[in-house]
């Protein structure tokens, strides 16, 4: 539909714009998948599901929506764990759904670049990149659902942020469907490019507030060709921090991944869950699961293991690990990867649990992890409380289980905010606002910040018709 | 003067809030170097020159501009290429000079993060990395005078950009004086932090045209240990990418630089300048000075150098090299970036000369080449026409030399600039728009863009106090 032509009518022409499956009544069961996400935390209403296949159906969903007042909820794998793409209960909004609009327009190997549309699966990114020899590195657990659209409208990190950033560092340009129907192609392939104000980086993390992301130029890297991976008992998490450091200086910053994990946790998951190994069944407060790749082709020079040993010789002497078992096999290498990946599962099995997801700065983890440790346990002794995260991001995910945990959220999420704002950290690493965290974004930021925040919906979105009520307060 | 106190009512105020040496009347002689750029390009005129040396007195600067109805011209080292920091000669702003903010206020080894107040000169803020084993690797040929307010203002690139990003892949948070004069404290240092639209992206690379960056938390990473150099002679362009290609893979992607050189340019610089070496005297049309570095600290594993050799033995094989050396001293080293460093000078000998920066799709360059190599040739053929490039950039500079090239600059950029646009390029990398292009900003851009710029710029500075003239049409 190009720029011009008048806003579909009525829902039947609407329907006729999108094609085939191109809407689904919002009343019909075929709809129930689209109004509840993934992990059942969040249920809503809306008045039907558009699923274009195209720019231009994106744009005839916006203008139906803008002549009918109805809001607009962009929609990706729904896998978010924050609600950010589920409609509220009060409806009046049509569910934007991108997961049809799902071709990777191009790979340009030299360029080190790919066009992908919002719809793409993030594992189907990452295949396209790696049938051309490149290595497109945003990872995370739901890469098999998730979607390009909502990795970039949410931002997201995962595992190997330490290394390439998270999913905003990884975005060259954007094609953006505005508010109003029109579209902004920023699909620009370029590493630099100085000419007025960025304006991708207002669409990135929005969370479909400001705009539909309907595709993007996604930048990607030399293909790793070999992984290695060891399993790390470390004394303290000051020492976990300077193995981190060693290994990233000894390695050439060739650090993939560095997921820290108490012992604890450990116990836990070898207790609860079948078939998992404890790597070190030693007595150690914490361990560390780091990784380093090389991208070379040709056979010869050093292997990742053998640069991986010399670090972490290194770490020893420094006294930063105590005890250390490198991946001899994939298997190996995956039984290390279960514990981390079933940490959550086995906490499940205690009780139910809640999850927070926070960042501070890397250096003030040590005390951090202390003082939460303290403040929680004397907020809720029979509580159980348990740490896993991406070290190198400072990103913590820090749970609790216990069979009243429910009736605790609000004042354990008070207790661990107010002290993650303490050490200038954030309540929100990685999983965003959405509809959960709305509160907490207004109290958490200064002033200053939410008004600035405010007068950009108010600019890019002055009727609030996209994603209403979510992230900020209009 | 913290929020709420009134506004500076006259310039004696202001000069005794700013302290001894604060303020500059605009027409004493001391005002001069404030009021001309460093190359001699643009001059201006200003009321006054405000020198702050904190937060308070840039907010008192605001203020007094605000109740006397003038702009604000935010100035760094003064060494942009396009005016950005250069009042008109219609005068009726202040120039606010943040040269004496200029403390390094912390270093966070563990965070690998500093915080810089943006009149610390590049320079010393690569110090004060250093100075904690750490790397802060933004590095510019001005970057002796620049200072990092306008190297984020401007979102500054230079020769490392292929590893490490551009001025804003580099901070994590900002401190910006608003147009109001209230103060966002932005300055969180952490790597991931999902709550909100992110601001900071608003400020970097305005060119203070939105706000006053006062302060960043900048991304430090391992300190480089050892640096291996190549000069490596290509038959093409295609080839060159080819190249760039294997050693980015073979060295576990390490490549700290890649410049492309052409052996015309190679010629007129061994020609014009004193005591410069031609590394190969061969008679390849093109060159690629590469770089690889390691942050090893200890003893052992492969040097870079033997890296570096091995990834040119796999591009020899694969016809990408025709020819190299390998530095085997600091001196000789030094020899192959005499060459880049002093390309600007030699065609200067030749005549007056203009240069251009763009960037195309890597895999773009060949063809763009060739393509205005022709279209430049028909357009002015007795004109010297040369190219050399941070290649893994994209980002080409291109430069003419003749004595009526003054005359034939607006036919020259139009010629360039088209051919640029059809290309997907930009017409401005690394340089900004300044006042030097606030016409091609208008131009290239696609309306819905360029309206897009102008909403932000509106809803930011309602009053077009900031940089007024500069960058996008109010």
């Amino acid at each position: 539909m190009p720029d011009g032509i008048a806003a579909p009518t009525d829902v039947e022409e609407l329907s006729r714009a999108l094609g085939a499956g191109g809407w689904i009544d919002g009343a019909s069961d075929d709809a129930a998948p689209y109004l509840t996400d993934w992990s059942g935390q969040f249920t809503g209403k809306a008045v039907g599901i558009a699923r274009p296949t195209d720019v231009a159906g994106v744009q005839a969903v916006m203008r139906y929506a803008k002549a009918q007042g109805l809001g607009v909820v962009p929609q990706g794998g729904h896998t978010g764990l924050v609600g950010g793409g589920t409609p509220f209960a009060n409806g009046g909004v049509v569910v934007l759904s991108l997961k049809r609009m799902n071709r990777v327009r191009s790979v340009d190997p030299a360029n080190y670049t790919m066009v992908a549309e919002a719809g793409v699966i993030l594992v189907e990114a990452q295949q396209a990149a790696l049938a051309h020899d490149r290595f497109f590195p945003l990872s995370l657990g739901a890469e098999g659902s998730c979607t390009i659209g909502g990795n970039l409208s949410t931002n997201a990190g995962g595992v190997n942020v330490v290394r390439y950033g998270n999913a905003r560092e990884l975005v060259l340009g954007l094609e953006v469907v505005l508010p109003d129907g029109e579209v902004w192609n920023g699909l620009r392939a370029l590493r630099k490019d100085n000419t007025g104000y960025h304006l991708k980086h207002l669409f990135l993390g929005a969370e479909g507030t400001l705009g539909v992301i309907t595709a993007a130029a996604l930048k990607l890297f030399p293909k790793p060709t070999k992984t290695a991976s060891a399993w790390a008992a470390t004394p303290s998490i000051e020492h976990a921090l300077q193995l981190l450091d060693i290994v990233r200086a000894e390695t050439g910053d060739a650090v993939e991944t560095s997921e820290l994990i108490t012992r604890t946790l450990v116990d836990t998951v070898v207790e609860k869950m079948d078939g998992v190994r404890d790597p070190l069944a030693d007595d150690s407060p914490f361990y560390v699961l780091i990784e380093v790749s090389t991208t070379r082709r040709s056979e010869g020079g050093e292997p990742p293991e053998a640069l991986l040993e010399a670090a972490l010789g290194q770490a020893f002497e420094a006294g930063a690990a105590t005890n250390a078992v490198i991946a001899q096999s994939e298997q190996q290498r995956a039984d290390f990867w279960k514990i981390r990946e079933l940490a959550p599962e086995a906490l499940q099995r205690i009780g139910p649990r809640i999850s927070w997801d926070v960042t501070l700065p890397i250096s003030a983890l040590p005390q951090f992890y202390a003082a939460a440790a303290k403040k929680m346990a004397e907020t809720a002794p029979h509580v159980g409380f348990y740490g896993f995260g991406h070290m190198g991001d400072g990103n913590l995910h820090y749970l609790a289980a216990s069979d009243d945990i429910k009736d605790l959220r609000a004042l354990l999420d008070r207790t661990l905010y107010d002290l993650v704002a303490e050490f200038d950290g954030s309540f929100s690493a990685e999983h965003g606002i959405g509809q959960k965290r709305v509160e907490e974004l207004e109290r958490y930021k200064s002033p200053v910040e939410y008004r600035l925040m405010q007068a950009l919906k108010q600019t890019l979105d002055p009727d609030g018709r996209m994603n209403p009520g979510k992230v900020v307060h209009a």
